[in-house]
């Protein structure tokens, strides 16, 4: 594999995810980091070099550069054990992550970000007025994910695919977004049960 | 291929785009209309039978279920030329996707919904006060594709992908929801491009 360097902030979820992959497969990763709060992913350089879309993390494989979380794991794991060989679960891993990226991250994720990240008295009134849609919409994603976890030990099939790499990222610091995760009591053992898989690194790794 | 059953609201651009990738492979696929006006995939029924999410699109491959609108096509693609066989345009391809579901359906596809759909006299002080936000992300997001197509011909390699289907669904309706196109030359250049591809079928076919 080429040179792989993360272009990231640390506590950002969607970056967790990939470190999280390359761990899972021992790839190393290099590291740069942008402070989000500073406003380093909106600059010139940045836009014009890294990613049009202001956005991070970035997966730079050599000189080619990948933005989309969930594509950077794809690219990583790909013919790998955590993207199932099966036709149907293979899609199915991909459900579960655009459902973590249209249902999961703009409500669980975003509330995380603006209350333990931006601060409650520095959201705008039109921030403050959307909170309670995100707290219901962010409660119906973690239980329609508690639903599913009651008879299933992972998301898909048997074992850990970036399924549970994407949506772990993400539910696990829920709380830091006032989410409550001692109701979804499925959900919690998969918690416990994704971090205790061999390879498992923290966010703080 | 099993039976393939789509569970759809035909004027939705995320039905649409299965369609779409069903009619360039030749595969059959039956249809199953769903008033989201009158909240029918809000029924207890669809709830417990074909998407705990409430939502369509949803593929069924046989007895088995699929929601998500790209992970249906992605299944339905899986192993044909409309992914990659090249890993990082095939993760570059699902970067579009993932872009498509994050930064351009909640802002292009939910405007639409809004005006055309919905009405904007009916809509709720909160969704009226989002408007502007989503204006302006919405043009973001066709500026973004408009750079990327000022020099390739599709979104990813030199042939169709899912990339620009996924993409092209709600993008060649984006005026629908009061977005003028005619600013983003390349952008429209490119919507041509799709629609002149041997296989393709209109929204209304």
């Amino acid at each position: 594999m080429e040179r792989l360097i993360l272009h990231e902030y640390a506590q950002s979820g969607n970056c967790y995810k990939i470190r999280l992959t390359a761990a899972h497969l021992g790839l190393p990763l290099e590291r740069r980091a942008y402070d989000i709060m500073k406003g380093e992913t909106r600059t010139a350089d940045f836009l014009a070099n890294i990613n049009a879309n202001g956005r991070i993390p970035v997966l730079q494989i050599g000189d080619r550069l990948l933005p989309e979380s969930n594509a950077a794991c794809f690219f990583l794991a790909d013919g790998t054990q955590l993207i199932p060989s099966d036709r149907y679960d293979r899609a199915d891993m991909l459900r579960w992550m655009f459902f973590e990226q249209y249902n999961h991250e703009p409500n669980v994720a975003t509330m995380r970000f603006w209350v333990a990240f931006v601060g409650e008295d520095r959201l705008s009134e039109l921030q403050k007025a959307q909170m309670p849609g995100k707290r219901e919409a962010g409660q119906a994603a973690l239980a329609l994910m508690n639903r599913h976890l009651q008879d299933h030990s992972f998301l898909v099939g048997n074992s850990l695919t970036l399924a549970d790499i994407a949506l772990y990222a993400y539910t696990h610091v829920a709380p830091e977004g006032r989410f409550e995760l001692a109701p979804y009591r499925h959900l919690s053992a998969w918690l416990e049960r994704v971090a205790a898989q061999p390879g498992h690194v923290s966010m703080a790794a």
